[in-house]
């Protein structure tokens, strides 16, 4: 790819800063390492094999998947320690078990007996060894089993007693510290995640069940646990690209941003102070993840073409699937955007922005486009 | 394709029933027809060529679209009349002349002086003729002169003295519609749209400006308005699928609602009587165009494998990138949605929806898969 400027892109298209996802990327590296546990990065917000394999440098480790088309994806580039964190369907487990017959060893995640029985049965009619997690529940957030349920002995002793399967382990995601609202509180949530999914495995000890791996994470707990004793295995993706969202939590800057969207601005609506961009629903997505936090960002910061800090009193406050409507603040002038001009919107969340696009332009401190690496979407 | 049922596809998937789309295409025709107007399709829900055919049949005549990825991707199927309905960005000329020196007659629109003079020149430059659109505000929603404003006689200056540009006419969308609450609210609101941009349209005759057409549209004003009087052309997109707002507009009847997203059941969390499904936030999109609405359906509403009628007292409560979470009624039993089994959710916004989508899986009343259709997403 040459060396250019962003002035020929067309609009919308994503920017990734290659540098300040570089240092994201070390950051949690070291802090895994600090903690002492493996880190098994999750490519969902990413879903890009170049990205994957700087999360993964040097040795395209483990990694973690949000659809098993990421799994094929991956797989095909020539990552095998693959993690599908969500519950598995019964029936997908025949598309996982073909995966594997191509020498990958995607594993799977459940959290019910029926869900194992049919994990069990298809791996034994492929004579397959196939590795499953169960899922805790260690904050009411989403899915999984508390560490005390019962069910979690039951769903256990189906998958210790498959010959094919292989119990890896217990899995948790402590989804509800995106409600937490300070450092001490995302601390103690970390804190909570930790020792419950330690609880969980412990039961499953006592129960004569081996449970070798115990894995936690999302980046908010994971750049806030003050020690991860007992985990095996530390799980994160947003960090790669942050967003205001995760500045909102206080565990980035919004100097972190990696990623923006870049658009151009299409018209002036001089009665109504607004400037009319072309990045709008589809382009940013609907993901109002700051509305609750102490600073709404409506649907996106904005920095200029340069990047940089973001320019005051200038947020996306709302959007249709084309149009992106930002209100122009008393101090600023519409000569200080004139139409054909760019911007570059901050995302409130990452992972859905990203999701709207085939590709990313990586771009260096300069804004130099250095290449475009592609994305896997859909399922 | 093989006629079969949905068992065997992989979820979430976007499922399209024919019938019910072409129920709601012959609907708009035939409103076009009895207001006297020409139709022009907005297809930016369905991004389709196979959808779009059905929508100007039998003739493949004028469309509209929001992109110009969207442009090029319709006329290389022999599209030729097609409006973007968008602002178009000043270094965008370019590509719009690219494709009418390929056959099309791409036409734009724009609403500030600069932008005239740019398309006025990049014509020029090139020697080409280029129909250009002036957009109205008629309600305040976004973008668009109003009518009475001096600068709608500037640009419309710039452009009628420009040899290569012809003034096509007057466009609106009336996007306020959308605030409405009452069936009277949104005649009246259709009204103020017509009578608005035929003003602006006569403020141009009367500045000794032809202004042939006058484009309006939105489903919801195109379904209410009383006459048309003085407009000549009709633009609507997401009535061909209808959706969960619309339902809600109450232009269309929940059983209207031609798209779905098919689910699986993933997880029963029994503590929090939750069932899980495997389409969240990227599958369904985090629209909730209905929370302003009398009935709020979270982030959809769901319904039996075999469609019908959604199921009481279901709906999508909240949503993570790939789970979609239920709550389940006191009336339900998690018996009544095993894991496996399959759930259709009816989107709030189709247009938001269907863009996380490569195809559609048509399907007809009795949920055979008759054939797959390619979307084109992106910019």
């Amino acid at each position: 790819v040459t060396t250019t400027g962003l002035a020929g892109l067309p609009t919308p298209c994503l920017l990734l800063d290659r540098d300040r996802m570089q240092s994201n990327i070390d950051r949690m590296t070291q802090r895994a390492h600090a903690l002492d546990v493996r880190l098994r990065p999750h490519v969902k917000t990413c879903k890009s094999i170049e990205i994957a394999r700087l999360m993964t440098a040097p040795d395209r480790a483990a990694i973690t998947v949000s659809t098993l088309r990421e799994a094929e994806y991956f797989a095909a580039a020539g990552f095998t320690d693959i993690l599908y964190a969500v519950s598995i369907a019964p029936q997908s487990v025949a598309r996982v078990l073909a995966l594997n017959a191509g020498g990958a060893n995607v594993q799977v995640l459940l959290d019910a007996p029926e869900t194992a029985r049919e994990v069990a049965a298809g791996a034994a009619a492929l004579g397959q060894t196939l590795h499953a997690w169960i899922e805790i529940d260690v904050d009411g957030h989403r899915a999984g089993l508390a560490p005390d349920d019962p069910l979690l002995i039951d769903v256990a002793r189906v998958l210790h007693a498959a010959p094919e399967v292989r119990l890896a382990g217990v899995l948790t995601h402590a989804g509800g510290a995106y409600d937490c609202r300070s450092a001490i509180a995302l601390e103690r949530h970390a804190e909570q995640e930790r020792r419950r999914c330690v609880r969980a495995s412990r039961n499953l000890a006592a129960a004569g069940i081996p449970c070798p791996e115990v894995s936690v994470g999302s980046t908010p707990t994971a750049l806030s646990a003050s020690s991860l004793d007992g985990v095996t295995e530390l799980r994160a993706g947003v960090y790669v690209f942050f967003d205001l969202v995760q500045a909102g939590l206080g565990v980035c800057g919004i100097e972190d941003i990696a990623l923006s969207v870049l658009t151009t601005v299409i018209s002036h609506n001089r009665a109504q102070r607004r400037l009319i961009v072309d990045a709008g629903a589809l382009a940013l997505s609907k993901d109002r993840g700051t509305a609750e936090q102490s600073r709404d960002c409506g649907y996106g910061l904005l920095m200029g073409p340069d990047g940089g800090q973001p320019i005051p009193g200038l947020r996306v406050a709302a959007v249709n699937q084309e149009h992106g409507i930002i209100e122009l603040p008393p101090q600023s002038d519409f000569a200080d955007f004139p139409i054909g001009s760019h911007l570059r919107v901050l995302p409130n969340h990452a992972c859905m922005t990203a999701a709207a696009y085939d590709d990313y332009h990586v771009i260096d401190g300069r804004g130099d486009v250095l290449a475009r690496w592609s994305r896997c979407n859909g399922w």
